[in-house]
């Protein structure tokens, strides 16, 4: 006998995202009893007062660095979890950047097959990108989250209080990525991010502007994939620079090598890659890694490249063929991709 | 500014099964060349032949043990896909009985955020249980399947052509999660499945039945949750006896105490327990476990039921009414669960 039959299967995810300038929502969530908290070293410090209501064992303390963010960490909070005798009920309340959302979101996608989730993203980056739309990772064997799962947030708390204590080198990293949503979704909603002087009303905005594209797309296959504009060549310098260079500055390196590299691949004029300068100089995006990286990225850029998200071994690049105007392409010539990053290298006394 | 917005996602899913006769296809399948294999060591073994075609170093020999069915084991896993360049549009092929099939499941699930899954169950129970319908996991500080994702396979190959080459034991263990089938589904679902003499036609008759109770509740919310009938008994056991006591035994005895169970709280008449007493017997299922797990039970029954699905701290326990009237009891009195298993231990001279 030869049978065979198929069954179609869903999942579906709901996220509230609050916006709130009032701190006291936090202390009121964290009256709640049923919480198992994954919170940044460095937030608890500064808000430890928050957390006094919670049973302090219910509490793992993240040094939130890229290093960590691997599947040794996410073994010890599951453990954690579990000596705690969290359920599948309970509630994961993940408070940090987007290093600790991640890891937090991961870890409660996978506990028990999934329990609650409630996302705190207190920098800048987290609360526009990494916090929304359900992407959880750990970084694995030297490649950035290149594991992990689609697990929306029931709640994602946007506490615009947090802003106010964060350095900016914080605000960097997010004024980078609100560009590069801008160029993506056309000139319009660029002119909106460079003009609008409300803080509050940028996030909103933003942050509606991802939700609706990751609704459409959570697992990454059709539009959602033009988020990635730049990313190829931003996740090489990250990579190659064991993450010292912060992704808000290797996303600003990488947008600048994927419009040199539309340009030379015939995506996009002269005339529009001058009008793209233009902007990048406008919106002050970093021009250059250090020389130093150039020989670490002709050594293992190919390595990197590999375990990208590739299609049939083939590297998948979002490219720009103007603002507003995104394409996906595919090849299997590294070298130009490397090349052009080299392109980006500083200038040095060495060369 | 006070706002919130909600944004509703979801995830998609389709699994076709084939059941077949002719171990051809098997090595058919082997040709394709971005395969990733994650093979039970004995399976290995037997059927090497198959195999042949993959480059070698895309073959994770596993040891398939509950002790082995880890994090630690998953990491492994994920480094070598890592080291060997699978990309989320490789296929993942796990090969072997419910743990192989469960780990090598969750490792595709998170690889790059989930890559393509075929599973190959090599056992009766793992062809109608653990590869049907899309629970993955590992086990996790001592607790079953304590960790894992809902991600059903692309395609679930049965090839009945294992079945010649399975130990009576192994049937035994399938014969019993089949009989639980039975007890779900009612009387009709119960007779056919044993007097039918055709194994391929039970085989197609029970998967059909778990996929198609699966599709509707992939996320084990609602009627999935009946599937679970006697196993928060069969866990305690399983989790005392450090996995020595099989699934199928384990669950058989589990069945009989959540009868015991149902009788003692009101949901079973003592006509209908009659009736089902006998059915126990016609089906031969186990009686009792040895007496040297009762100490055990005694002391660490509490912290296996807590780490078991609960909700809001109280036990959720999967009852019976009769064959095919199932019920769901939700209590925190654990004494009461403990002290039923206990009357399921062999008599002994220490008595």
């Amino acid at each position: 006998m030869n049978q065979s039959f198929r069954t179609i299967f869903s999942l579906n995810f709901s996220t509230e995202v609050k916006i709130v300038n009032d701190s006291d929502l936090l202390y009121e969530l964290c009256q709640y009893d049923d919480l198992f908290v994954i919170i940044d070293k460095n937030v608890k410090n500064i808000y430890s007062s928050f957390l006094s209501p919670i049973i302090n064992d219910r509490i793992y303390e993240f040094v939130a660095t890229e290093t960590n963010k691997n599947l040794e960490e996410l073994g010890s909070i599951l453990e954690l979890m579990r000596k705690r005798n969290v359920g599948r009920h309970s509630t994961v309340l993940g408070i940090g950047g987007g290093i600790t959302t991640d890891i937090a979101a991961f870890a409660a996608s996978i506990y028990q097959r999934g329990c609650k989730l409630t996302l705190i993203p207190t920098t800048y980056l987290a609360m526009i990108d990494a916090a929304i739309g359900g992407k959880t990772a750990v970084n694995c064997a030297g490649l950035k989250n290149n594991v992990g799962s689609f697990y929306p947030a029931g709640t994602v708390l946007i506490l615009t209080d947090f802003l106010k204590t964060l350095p900016e080198s914080e605000f960097e990293n997010g004024r980078i990525e609100a560009f590069k949503m801008g160029l993506i979704s056309g000139t319009n909603f660029l002119n909106d991010l460079k003009t609008e002087m409300n803080l509050d009303k940028i996030l909103l905005e933003l942050i509606h502007h991802k939700m609706s594209i990751c609704s459409n797309d959570l697992s990454d296959k059709q539009e959602r994939m033009f988020l990635n504009l730049g990313h190829t060549f931003a996740h090489v310098i990250e990579s190659i620079s064991d993450f010292e260079i912060p992704h808000g500055k290797a996303v600003g390196i990488g947008l600048r090598a994927m419009a040199l590299y539309s340009k030379g691949n015939g995506f996009m004029t002269d005339e529009t890659y001058s009008v793209i300068q233009k902007l990048f100089s406008e919106w002050n995006i970093p021009k250059s890694f250090p020389y130093i990286l150039s020989e670490k990225i002709k050594k293992y850029a190919v390595d990197i490249l590999n375990g990208d998200k590739k299609i049939n071994q083939r590297l998948r690049l979002v490219l720009m063929q103007d603002v507003g105007i995104i394409k996906i392409f595919e090849t299997d010539n590294y070298s130009s991709v490397i090349n052009v990053l080299l392109e980006f290298a500083e200038k040095s006394n060495h060369k």
